[in-house]
């Protein structure tokens, strides 16, 4: 606010920042292919060479999501086995588990929160080569970790993460790129076709209207697509306030397919590739039990399936989960201005959650 | 049905198998204690000997509860780093990581699932240790895998696991005790606490009451516990189809905490221990937000929040998860009866579930 504002207590519109924050993603992702891939290269090539034999990924939140895609890079490209860690074992009861030869990277937009600062703290002391994924070079985080990726995607203002999400995908996907010797073609188109699928705004908007009143959401995917299952419920939850269930397709079918009937609303993030393959009898299984499904992904799922929104094809499978989530952010953002919310401005939530 | 019945159609009373089933756990546990514990500290001795570096645990369902149990025993009483495996990337992607100096657990009620079987195949094929738990020790599973332990719960019909859960957390308990050398002593009252949980069935039927009408449940706990709230949600959603979300304390705050208002049912696990101390603040947060809190834990936490059911005092942490479990698991079941639905057979599932 300045002087040469005369309404100082005109609210803003409802949404301003996350919806800025969303256009923003392209020129990030390009930042990072330009200006950060160099430097990730470094780091990786730095991390190879002590040949770490497992790695551990520690996150909360949407950073816990991006560090989820990680473990699948690096099961599936890398070849090594990987682990999400239970925080609380370490903040909480005092473990100090060996790492040796272990790699722990520990993702944190802000770099700020306690518990995640001295989990990587302790993993140091505990022979583990750390490295800290955030979007605050000056954080505690990065400080106290043997090697830091600087994320690059600027401020974050909105309570809900969006650019930093995309832009932690990104700058792992580069990073395990960079510990196999890979180049990281696969991500070179992505700025393109990000902005051409936020440009397709009207089409979000047109979805919103099923949600409206919707009670809860059940979101489904597998392999690559399943972090991003978890973030798109993470990012309806805490905007629309709509309960939404985050489920691997092939945990959906051991227990909570049960709760699916003809009036619960699925979504369903098909990827191109493997992962949607593996899913296919799920979404035959959510079919046979009436429920409305809607598909983001290729355009023949998108067809047989109630409605849904068409992904560009051709995108190699292993960086899909950096454009599947945009239109899943402005899902979010759209139901959320639709119910009179501010999606800014979350109730109960602070940017910077301080958890021990 | 044999030809003495002579009302062949009358139906069964709903949950009559799931009820009977909850009721055999104190003495599946003795049996655990009695004949089975010689076995495991037999097989953990072996495997102690060969010093694996990383446990990976992979499992489906209530399973895999049960294996999130064993990761946080594996960090915290052990010492090593311990990871839950993401199956796709094994069954869907084809990864091959090197799991030289792995131990890789197999956890399945049934050791049918065929993806299961190929991930615990691939596991021994990459270099790994591998263990199958069971309750079937002629399973595929068992078949595969170097190692097997028999959960000895007996046959479980119905489609809710009830026993087979609370025999496989005290079989992965006293397998941990036996890869450090301890004697499992926590473990030894735990049938007789069981039984005088089971017992107090008229609590747990009034509480279900209050979620007759629920049309959503948040459940949370930290630590130890948050195995718990996992399994308890997932009980609560293939019986009473309410969607239910599990988070742990931390998580929650990251996020989710924004849809809980004061017409919001959320059950809390609070460990009478580091875990629940871990919780406190969260607790105090979901007050802040007028949420309808229901404790299961200690008289002095369940006196401070709106209801809940009282856990006997000074039982291990570390075993609290076998007994936490047991009012949750009678509470899915007496919902789902005062709904007019039947436990014993939730809509849509088959016991054992094929997932590839």
């Amino acid at each position: 606010m300045t002087a040469d504002n005369p309404t100082p207590h005109e609210p803003s519109r409802p949404g301003r920042i996350m919806s800025g924050e969303m256009a923003e993603q392209p020129d990030v992702l390009r930042r990072i292919l330009d200006e950060g891939a160099p430097r990730i290269r470094e780091i990786a090539g730095a991390i190879a060479e002590r040949n770490p034999r497992f790695v551990l990924l520690t996150a909360r939140g949407t950073s816990d999501n991006a560090a989820l895609y990680a473990k699948y890079l690096i099961e599936v490209l890398l070849g090594k086995p990987a682990g999400l860690t239970s925080m609380s074992t370490t903040t909480a009861y005092g473990a100090e588990p060996d790492l040796t030869d272990c790699l722990v990277v520990t993702v944190s937009q802000s770099g700020g929160s306690p518990d995640l600062v001295a989990s990587a703290k302790a993993a140091r002391r505990a022979g583990a080569i750390t490295l800290a994924v955030t979007n605050n070079a000056d954080s505690p985080l990065a400080e106290v970790s043997e090697y830091h990726i600087d994320v690059l995607a600027g401020p974050e203002k909105a309570l809900p993460a969006t650019k930093t999400y995309t832009a932690e995908l990104l700058s792992l996907y580069l990073f395990v790129e960079g510990l196999r010797g890979g180049d990281g073609a696969a991500a070179k188109g992505l700025p393109d076709l990000a902005r051409a699928i936020l440009e397709r705004k009207d089409e979000v908007k047109e979805l919103a209207q099923r949600y409206r009143f919707a009670q809860r959401l059940v979101i489904t995917s597998r392999g690559y697509g399943y972090p991003t299952a978890r973030e798109a419920a993470l990012k309806l939850m805490e905007t629309t306030y709509i309960p939404a269930g985050p489920f691997s397709g092939a945990d959906l079918l051991h227990g909570p397919l049960a709760m699916v009937d003809n009036v619960s609303p699925v979504i369903a993030i098909v990827p191109d590739g493997k992962g949607g393959e593996a899913l296919q009898p799920v979404l035959d299984r959510l079919r046979g039990r009436g429920a409305d499904l809607v598909v983001i992904g290729q355009r023949d799922q998108v067809e047989a399936a109630s409605a849904g929104f068409v992904l560009p094809s051709g995108v190699p499978e292993e960086v899909q989960p950096i454009l599947e989530i945009l239109p899943l952010q402005q899902l979010a953002y759209e139901v959320t201005v639709a119910r009179g919310q501010d999606p800014d401005a979350p109730r109960a939530l602070a940017k910077v959650t301080e958890t021990h």
